[in-house]
């Protein structure tokens, strides 16, 4: 594929107007949406369209309130960018939004398209449902948002709780050019690394899409409790348990060996925060040494594993007590092949790339904006 | 209470042959227990007694394989110390087993008696059967060990998921001197911050108890799934589990405002590993600055609740690549305040005082070796 560069405002002094052909910032989540749910209706079987229309999408989200406008950037409230579906729930963004306000500005190389409220199209009952909402959405994406700037990256959204669903939902999409991942919920009634899911695993390699993990449809449906202590109460506690998910998810795939099974598989956190992965490793290299003997198919340390085939989304991106403790953070998380930027875009909590981070170190800077994700999608 | 201290072994010179008139070193997890459950019997009523010979005891313990000699240290096995019940499982250790091998060896103080088994007394179905089996392994405690040594303090058993025969529990044995808090299993349907739990806390902070947290019944009975993604497969993922529920746990008793509410309320998590406050203290102020409108009842930084209310044990400590990182650690969760040692003696894993942390500078070691338990249990 010819890589067109989006328009780019010259921020700077020095620009030669020499094509750049280098790829400088990656934003691996940005969740694009739909207008209305009656957008979605051609790509929706009729059996599902009727139903929708009579009683609602019953694609479940959060039972917490969220931020008010609908979790979206207050500066966004009123324009296309605030978009809500009729059940007033924020749907993302729209393109000329996006571009406008994001994409233009920061010169964003690639961005990477991870959805709005189809996670929950995991939890529903009836997985031929979740099945045809799934392509529903990916359908309008492709043709919406995918084929309207080359810098777009598509997590196509399937239901994970049918593999065998899923897996043909891979096998339709993976080879776009523009398809580089899967994006599935953090909830779940299972650990993915579970051999129930191993299919979809199998079909991810083959077409070389990344399994991306975000929270969105936790607590909700039948993805059952989101903590491992049961229903939390508010909102604040189901932002907390984001990592919490991401633990289980990444010791699960570990320990089942899935990346021994699935050596090119890669896997991408997005919105989990960071720093759960430094004791993580820490914690599972030590009881390794002692229990290996149960897994012995878990043949390096779990640190290795983690480190070759797990990314961390930068956003929510955590603030320690000072920049020592910061630097310390991202040195003991091996940030330089771990952490990838992410935006967030647009909801209220996102991260531009300018002031993320305090100022990285040139190679650190390089390898979270750029060529970490640049590996991870094999661009 | 007059504190007779146990007999000592004289390791280095300089011994002066005065009394000690401090305490240098707390142990705040050893697991006690019975040589049989027919020990148990002189406790029980007669009722629970005859089901128990037809039946077993049907206390649930974990459904995951452990380490060989059950999960015992491998030097104890065949000595009492390392005793089984009759379905084989470990129950702890005998008294002049742990004197004769931990507490004159290392002159340890004072002892915190964390139980063997009871945490599943709070998962299985009969409420009143999880009620009296707690009352029994207390009684029995009381007589066979707190009696015997003035060093140990006990944690009783209570059944966490009926508040009013725990309230009962802890009205009965809560003026003992030597009773000094609670034991829970990490594992539970409900995060502890929920006020179905409030009753408890208020009878824990009117006998001046600490709330103890303890790994043992998480995924067994009804405890529910131990990670907010459901069952893992392997024990290694049970044990990443445990941070986990440890952060969930913290999370809701902080959002939920039960230290506003019960503002002399400490909570004590045993051998959950540590390094999980760093993250959670950070991502939770950030949080609450955006979110506080929703928790009104939360009028501090998080991490203030958390360091003026939350122990973490030390076992198993967390093991960094290197001892920069591992200092750091230590002074990003306020380990001088919040950090206290435990040696989880007898199982494979415990760790002994000596060799359990690189050398602590002088004031941080009297911290965790001793000020702060002395603090939590207000010795």
């Amino acid at each position: 594929m010819t890589v067109v560069e989006g328009s780019r405002i010259v921020t700077a002094p020095g620009w030669t107007g020499k094509a750049r052909t280098d790829l400088a910032l990656i934003d691996c989540d940005v969740h694009q949406g739909y207008k209305k749910v009656d957008d979605l209706f051609p790509y929706l079987p009729r059996v599902y369209r009727e139903r929708v229309i009579d009683q609602g999408l019953l694609i479940p989200s959060s039972g917490y309130f969220n931020n008010p406008k609908r979790a979206a950037r207050t500066d966004l409230v009123g324009c296309d960018a605030n978009m809500a579906d009729r059940d007033g729930r924020n749907r993302g963004t729209d393109y000329e939004g996006l571009k406008g306000a994001h994409l233009d500005v920061w010169n964003v190389d690639r961005v990477l398209l991870t959805g709005s409220g189809a996670n929950g199209a995991s939890v529903i009952p009836d997985p031929d449902y979740g099945a045809a909402f799934c392509r529903a959405f990916n359908d309008y994406t492709m043709e919406h948002w995918a084929a309207k700037d080359e810098r777009f990256m598509v997590a196509i959204s399937v239901n994970v709780r049918d593999p065998q669903r899923a897996v043909e939902e891979i096998h339709r999409l993976g080879d776009h050019p523009q398809v580089k991942a899967i994006m599935l919920p953090t909830g779940a009634i299972m650990p993915y690394g579970n051999r129930f899911y191993h299919p979809i695993w199998e079909a991810c390699e083959q077409h070389g899409l990344v399994v991306g993990i975000h929270p969105g449809a936790e607590g909700s449906g039948m993805a059952g409790p989101p903590t491992g202590v049961g229903y939390p109460t508010y909102y604040i506690e189901t932002r907390m348990a984001r990592p919490q998910m991401a633990m289980a998810h990444a010791v699960s795939f570990i320990a089942e060996g899935v990346f021994e099974k699935f050596p090119k598989l890669k896997v991408l956190f997005d919105e989990c925060d960071q720093f759960w992965a430094v004791g993580l490793m820490w914690h599972m290299d030590a009881d390794w040494k002692s229990l290996r003997e149960q897994t012995p198919w878990v043949k390096r340390l779990p640190s290795e594993y983690f480190v070759d085939h797990i990314k961390v989304g930068s956003q929510p991106m955590l603030e320690p007590e000072n920049e020592e403790q910061f630097f310390m953070m991202l040195d003991a998380m091996h940030a330089d092949r771990t952490l990838v930027y992410c935006s967030d875009w647009p909801h209220w909590d996102w991260d531009d790339p300018a002031t993320t981070f305090p100022k990285l170190p040139e190679r650190l800077h390089k390898r979270v904006f750029a060529d970490n994700a640049r590996e991870l999608f094999a661009l």
